[in-house]
Formats: C-alpha cells, structure tokens, sequence
C-alpha cells in the first residue's frame, strides 16, 4: 500500500524508489511487431528522470480476458499501474469497460468530454461519428487528464491505496499529458521525486571502462550514500550519479559532477541529454560560424544530424552526399587526379573533400566522411569494411583520421557519424578558448 | 500441452496460431528508457512470418527474484518461452542459474563451449578472463545454439511438454541464431509453419480505409477462411492475407493477392516487406537510369533511404541537402531573381532545384524537396508548417507537387520522403511502360 496516496493508510512514507510503478502497453501491432514499443521507452525514462524505477512492462493482445487478466494481477502487486493504448472509438478499444469491471467502478458520461470532441470535430471540419462517444465514459470515482491533441481523455483512478493512469495511445498526445499532468499529479503525492533525481554527464570519445577507471576516484571519496550507472551509446558514454536514499542532496550531486566534468575536460560533452549535433550547433552560434559536410559512408547521416537540431539554418550552410567521384569533382572541386592517385576513401580524399565543401558553400568547418559501411562499397582498395576517414576543415587548417568499426553497416554509420561530430565539438572548444591547432593526421580516436 | 512436442502426450494437433507463445525480455536498460526493445519487434515479427502470434511479452529487472518469479508464472501458462539476454559473462547477467532453479535442472560444463569461446578471444587478440567461463555452463537436460557472432550460446530446453528457447541479447547475435536455428527448429516440430504464413501487399498513396473499400469485395468472394489485417505507415499501407485455419491453401492465397494487386495498379507497391527506397532502387538499375536528390526540410533523410540500399552507387548519383539560398544557388545553379520572386518554398523552386541537380550531378532523375517541417524554418511566407514541394525531374519533363502534412516535424519529413519516393516510383512505372507523362502542376496527392 502506498501510504502517499491515502494518508489515513497504514505504514512509514516510502522512498520513490520503492514505490512500485507497472506498465501495460496494449496492443496487437507491438506483438506482431509491426510497431516499436516507444511507450516502454519514453515512460521508463520518464520515471527514471524522477526517481522511479519501473519494475516490469507488459505487453498483452486487445483480448478483454487477456486485458482483464493482466490488469487484475499487476493491480494487485503494483502501488502504481500505467496503461496505454485502447481508449480510442473502434470496437477493439475495450480496455476502460474492462478495467471498470476489475476496479468494481461504474462508466459515467461526461457531458464537457463529448462537448470537447465534438469542438474538435467541428474545427477540423469533421463531423463526428456515434463511435467517438464511448470516448466520454469515465470512472464515476475518477478524474480525467485532459488531452490537449486528441479525442480520448486519458483518465486517474486512486482505489484500493494504489493509482491507476489511463493513457491513450498516439505518442503526440501520451508525452505532453504524460509531462504536463501525470508528472506533476505524482510528484504532488511525493510518488515521483519534483526534481531531476540524476545528474547526467555526457561523454565522449572514452570507452565505458576507461570512464569508470578515470571518475571512481571520485565516487569512492563521495561514499555509500551515491549511485552511479553508465550508459553507452556508439562512441558516446553516459554516466548518472543520484543518491536513491536522499543521503546526497542535488547540490552534492551537483558538485560531485562538476568535479568529473573537470577531471575530464574535453572528454566532458555536457550536463542533460542534448545531442553531439546540438552540442556542436551551439557552439558554431556562439562563436557565429557556419558548417558544411560531405559525405559517402553515413550517406546523409550527418546532414540529418545537424538539420534535426532546430533553427538549423542558422549555421548549416549545406551538406552533399556522394557515392561516385564524379559527384565529388563537380560539386566540390576535388580534383581527379587526387581521387585517381590516393583512391576516395583516403586521406587526401577526405581533405579535400572537407575543403571542397568548406569552399564551394562559403562555411567556416566543414566535416567529411568516406568509408566502407558495407560490403557492396567496398570496391578494389585493400581497406576492410568498416575503415572510415573523417576530413576537418576548420579555420585553423585541415585534417584527417583514419577509423576502424567492426559490426553492421548501421553500426559503421552511427559511429562514424558519432565521432565526426565529436571530433568538430573538440575543434570548437579550442577555437573557443584561443588555442592553436596543431596539425595531425591519420590519428587513432581513442 | 503443446502435444507435438512430446509425441507420447495427450491430445489433438494444434493450429500454429493456437500455440502460446510467450517472450521475457530482460534488462534494466529497457526498463530505464534507455534501449528500445527491439528484440519484441523483431521476434514478434519472425513469428507473425511464421503463423505465429506472440501472446504477451513481459520486461521486467535484472534481479534474481524478479526473473524467477517471472519466469515460473509465464512457464507455467505458456507453451513456448523464450528469453533474451542475461546469458553473458557479468554478475548481473544471473539468469541462466535462476531459470535453471525453477525447472529443477543441474548447469553442466561444456568443454566444446569454452574452447568456441577461447578461439574467439584468440581470433580478435585478446585474452579470454576467467567470468567468460560462465557461458560455458548449459542444461543437462537441453540443447546449444551455437553463436557465431559472440560468446554466449542460446540455450534449447524441452521439458514438461513445453519449449524454452534463451537467446543472448545482442541484436547482431541474435537475429541470424532466430533465423538460421530457432525457426527451422520450431517448425521441424510444427509449432511454426515452414513458410510465409501470410502475404503481404505493400501499398502507396492511399489511406486505409479507402484501400479497405477497394479491397473488399475480393475479400467478400473468398469467403471466411480468409483473414485480412491492415497496417498503416507514413503514406503507405500493407495489406495482409492470411487463412489461420488453413482453410486456404498458400496458392489461394497468392492468387487472391494477384488480384488486389491488379486492382490497384500503380498502387501496389509490391509482394513482401521492400522499402519504397529499395523499390525505386530497382526499377532505376532496370532501365539503367541514375537519380540525384536535393533537400531542404528532410534535411538529409531523402538521400539517406537511397544510400541504405545496398550497392547504391550504382543508381545514386548524389544528393545535396541546403537550407539557405546560397547553397541552392552556389551547388545547383538556381537562378537567385527565381528563389528571390517565389521564394525558397515554392513550386517553382522546386523545379528548378529538382532540374540543378540532375543537370549538375548528370542524373537522369532527380528529386527535390523544399518546405516547412518545423516552426524554425517557416520565415516570412505565407505558407503554414507541414508545406512541401516536392519537384521531380525525368526524361520526360519536370514537374512539382505541393503537399499539406499535419504533426510534429518529425512525422512531416518522414511523410514528405515516402510521397517523393512514391512519386519518382510511380514516374519509373510509366517510363518502363513506354507512357508519355503528361505535363502537370501542384498536383495534390491522394
């Protein structure tokens, strides 16, 4: 029983993460895998972002008796049950009269829902259909979370010492009811933390076990009381320090992930959860330049990187994505002869094509990528699939190095996007700060 | 009882659709937000391929209590389990001891195991530690899968009329281990059927329900063997036919799927899961022809769906991806009084970035795609957010399209990439039909 929820219940106040939170994420087209299970990953980090660990996911068909199964037994072991999807018109969104007969609860119409449905009908220019109203049914002992981008409500039931949130399925109205609402209705009954319960440090260019050896140091000196969990991506290693029993407070951690980002330096990308690519973009504003790319291996990858940060105008001139030679001599300058000599999966190919792009679109840095991401590419040179070179054109000179990924074609791409973009943040840093670049090439990313 | 398994147990044959399949997918990782769960995706969909339909898929912790728990309810319930991940060389990886607890079976050494493991850390240079062992240990009672592509071995159990399949958690082991030993296993005892249990028909351009009311009456004359399930992506539709049952043969499926496939004409894609990139890819190294790209508001990801094609240098001739005019200008030659008179989104900018590019990278086609994907870019105009152009160069001429989409930036770009796709497929259609196009202008897609 969580004692939060009905402050006569019995029992000590509990900390958030001992609270036992449940999903269920409904629906036949996760199953049959035809649809990622983006609930599962948007809730959980959700939770996580405030303290909350969510014990289990599961994921049943839209049977009534598998639904009416699965709620009965996660509503008796749970202090919190999530579900999602099947709230909406059709005849297979049966989930509210099944967990209304669980609950023991009775639907109730709500005349300002069908009045709410039926303005947004009528705004869209649509008229709505008999079926729309089984939309306005709710829990006569329940609220309604209001959904500002859809017609199904999502609905809060408290019963039995235990919350139960309804929420609906499409992910542009689940995640701003989920962050408007649902958030802070929890924090307000202490089931979610009211703040961030981590601090994030962002790395990269530092393998997962080299950054644990380098901050541990520091972890030990802050004691028992501190959590710290690494997550890597490819070519790019969070760690979160929190302190689950409260022992630390948020300046503590604060100061405990200050120190790291010290003891890191350039290794350190930022506190939170921004991108490489948006990392870079605010560094390119700040100091008012613009990017060009080009690339062959991550095919558009990059471009895409840097044009999904917003406002991406503003400092990226271009990108251009080439598979032949021709492509790279005519938009980009690069002499034939350079490409014929040194091949285009070189060096020199990947100078002269970050100078070509810099060049040809007026930028200040620009990125080149060429490679080998997969088998078809590979062509008659003695490089192995996975070699990747990276040009940097910068306003302090050019380079180049020479990377090596094992796995898939996808992996290659990400990596390789991953480390060009980590390697201009570097640059930016140092023009930043006034440093002159000496000139390397063919270097080995650590 | 799954009475095929144990020949000598009770009861009738199953249909393959009645078979419980059940999947326990494990990690703290997926629980946090910080991983999707592809493994749900991709097993949900290889059994769905198979006439199979995943019941219910359950993520829950690392713990040992958690897994037990778990497994015991689910094992319990089901007729297949399968598990992914836990079955590597660190301590949290404890799955294996717990389940191998509830089915009351011993953990035997297997000397093959440890010298595979051994060779594979002396084929990458590397010494073998001492907790590698761990994946050495197997069910006395059961089965290895052998794992090319990393250390652990998947696991086979057959007991209590019941099928247990543990497979290692990463992607690139698993899926080839699914394919090449789960599957022929699983169908060899016919808890899966040894062919495409269904087929799928890949459409483009038209919604679901239209697609629905042209289908129909096909699907009326075959009568209630027959099964239909629709699922809509971004601008395109899959249609699949299948007979649970069996009351329909796999020819009679093939042929009811023939005649959809004349019903809707150039809107039919094509048999099976091929991207719209790859079928447009097809059709392009048929007639020898090479295509160019140019985008502004999807930013990349047009260029990207083609370079995923493997071999794509062989059709792509390249791609430019700007956002400012200069770069429209500098790359592709378009004439600056054009952009400066109808503006950057337009019809006219469309067609003459569409013509730049093929005239600069020397293709026989190209695609161009302007617009507005996200407040930051929408400027001065007056053409709202979700406005695309989307310009197409062919042999036979050049021509722009303007398009109206709904939604958040991301959904735009991937909408406005599949309508340009299916443009330039359904140009490639006529060309190889000896059609002369007409000419036409802001044309409004279906």
């Amino acid at each position: 029983m969580v004692s939060n929820v009905q402050p006569g219940a019995a029992g000590p106040p509990r900390l958030v993460s001992q609270i036992r939170y449940e999903l269920l994420t409904l629906g036949d087209e996760l199953l049959l895998g035809l649809t990622a299970n983006g609930h599962l990953t948007f809730i959980g980090a959700q939770l996580g972002r405030h303290g909350a660990l969510l014990r289990r996911n599961v994921t049943i068909t839209d049977e009534a008796d598998a639904i009416a199964a699965q709620f009965r037994e996660s509503w008796a072991r749970a202090d919190i049950v999530i579900t999602t999807g099947g709230l909406g018109p059709t005849c297979d969104d049966r989930t509210r009269d099944v967990v209304a007969e669980v609950l023991g609860q009775k639907l109730v119409f709500n005349a300002a829902i069908k009045t709410a449905i039926e303005e947004r009908f009528a705004r869209h220019g649509r008229v709505m259909t008999e079926n729309n109203l089984k939309q306005a049914y709710v829990f006569e002992r329940g609220e309604v979370l209001n959904n500002a981008n859809g017609t199904a409500p999502g609905l809060w039931v408290e019963q039995d010492g235990k919350v139960l949130i309804m929420l609906p399925g499409p992910p542009n109205e689940l995640h701003p009811m989920f962050i408007e609402q649902v958030v802070p209705r929890l924090a307000a009954r202490k089931l979610l933390l009211d703040r961030e319960a981590y601090v994030q440090m962002r790395t990269a260019g530092v393998g997962e076990s080299a950054l644990e050896t380098r901050l541990q140091p520091i972890f030990d000196r802050a004691g028992p009381g501190l959590s710290v969990a690494y997550c890597a991506h490819q070519g790019s290693v969070d760690c979160r320090v929190s302190s689950p029993t409260g022992a630390l407070s948020a300046p503590e951690l604060e100061a405990i992930a200050a120190e790291c980002a010290r003891l890191l330096g350039d290794d350190f990308v930022g506190y939170g959860h921004h991108s490489l690519a948006r990392v870079c973009a605010d560094l390119l504003r700040a100091q008012e330049k613009r990017l060009a790319v080009v690339e062959t291996a991550t095919g558009g990858l990059l471009a895409h990187a840097f044009t999904e940060v917003c406002g991406a105008c503003k400092f990226f001139a271009g990108g251009v994505v080439c598979c032949s030679n021709d492509a790279k001599m005519q938009l980009l300058d690069v002499p034939e002869c350079l490409l014929l000599q040194h091949g285009a999966v070189s060096d020199e190919a990947a100078v002269a094509m970050a100078t070509g792009a810099a060049e040809t679109l007026g930028a200040d840095y620009a990125l080149a990528v060429t490679g080998f991401a997969g088998a078809a590419e590979q062509g008659v040179s003695g490089n192995p699939v996975g070699t990747i070179f990276i040009g940097l054109f910068s306003p302090a000179g050019v380079w180049s190095k020479k990377l090596s990924y094992p796995g898939p074609r996808s992996t290659i791409k990400v990596r390789a996007v991953n480390a060009a973009l980590d390697w201009l943040r570097r640059e930016l840093l140092r023009a930043h700060r006034g440093e002159t670049t000496p000139a390397r090439r063919t270097e080995t990313m650590r």
